[in-house]
């Protein structure tokens, strides 16, 4: 398993689950949505905050790989490692393992940017500066290991 | 704006829409996966009917790309095509599109396979079908083009 | 069954049924909403359009009666009756029925208000034109039928 | 504030908030169930486990209050009590309160049955001994104070 720079624990619940009685294959998108806006917000980047000043998070490309469905009551965590592919675009990694097992569940790349008012995409500063502190990595390479949650 | 085997229409609910006003990026999962069931369930294949019979359609992989966000009320359509890329898996070529300017919305495809109880790959056979049909290629190729809905 | 103000047609989506096989209890609460805001909007009444305006359409209360399941694939409709309940509140009944069969599925009441930015109940004079016109009835008398959709 | 026989955590996640940019109305059903699933699941009533062996736990009326809504990563816990209203009929008082403000947040009262495979409601024996055991009650009455999570 790979380092992570940030990972956050969950536990599938049944409203999740669909017909065949595993996670619907939507649902992920909203485990990794919340995986992403819990590793930002202690930096200062609240998504939902900067929606109301006209800044929208926006994903603009997503690959998944579904290894293994849970079912519900399974815990999971969601591991991340973010990187600044571009000037405007930011890459994370997020993979899904099973706890406590560490069963490999999904493996995931979620391309964002920011968009302003105009339309814009436009990255504000505070992910300028988790780069800086080494947060966000600012090449392609991987991101240096750190301490997980 | 290419030809679709299917095409279906949607109007966009205020739920699915998040705090930026726009479709939650999970959203588009299930408008995809509605449109799929659309698709086949008139040639004999029933995916909630066969998840009774111990047979489970699964998503092994996905692709999207996020091109326009539509807002509540917006009129748009899933366009799809499909084939058989293995013996054992389906590409699903899906496109959304706004109603009635044709704007790009998102561009996705979607693998997948079929397990039985025993965690096999099973493919039923009303698939095969289908593909004698035309109405899924069975090679790489575009498929060809059929009147839509 | 009722006469009723106004309805709308859906189909249970697959995504839409939970670990039962059958429509999670929640969903329906997405139904109604989605029928609400249908039957509104013709009359100028849009609540997304509103919320950008600083006027959120809020449920403060809501009882449902769960009678009968439906599948996915199962056709219905939701059937929307009116009312002013107070000068700050509306109550709008709804309820389900299956199609073609209108076998009774849910019965629903549901009251809202709107508050501004202030925090203050504000109903926009969009809905008492609605009321002038006979398409809200003002008293707890049943609304005068009206022909549907 | 009452006493609750079990209380579980929360946190807004992104998604589950609306235009309105506060919790949408019909997500606050996936947050009882979860507590109540997690409420009885530690007492051998496992409402997934059921479903696959024919026994389904249905929601048949629900009431709800809503007082205050929570917005993006505000935290809340649910407290539930729970009792039995008749033979075939379980009642859930499930109120939701702001962390650590204790804000009331919502008030709800939800029934359930348990149906067979057959239509026929069925409460399994499991539940006859969280009654013997205090855990739920047999009245109307208020039932007994315990210690939550």
């Amino acid at each position: 398993m790979k380092d992570y720079q940030f990972r956050l624990d969950f536990e599938v619940r049944d409203h999740e689950c669909d017909l065949a009685g595993v996670v619907n294959n939507a649902v992920y998108l909203h485990y990794l949505e919340h995986a992403r806006n819990q590793f930002v917000k202690p930096h200062g980047v609240d998504f939902a905050a900067w929606a109301k000043r006209g800044i929208y998070f926006t994903v603009i490309r997503v690959e998944l790989d579904y290894l293994y469905p849970p079912r519900s009551g399974d815990r999971f965590f969601v591991g991340v490692n973010a990187e600044r592919i571009s000037p405007l675009r930011l890459g994370f990694y997020q993979d899904i393992y099973r706890v406590p097992d560490n069963k490999p569940v999904l493996q995931a790349k979620v391309v964002l940017t920011a968009i302003n008012e105009k339309g814009r995409p436009q990255l504000p500063k505070e992910l300028d500066e988790m780069i800086t502190k080494g947060l966000l990595s600012s090449s392609g390479e991987a991101p240096p290991a750190q301490a997980g949650e």
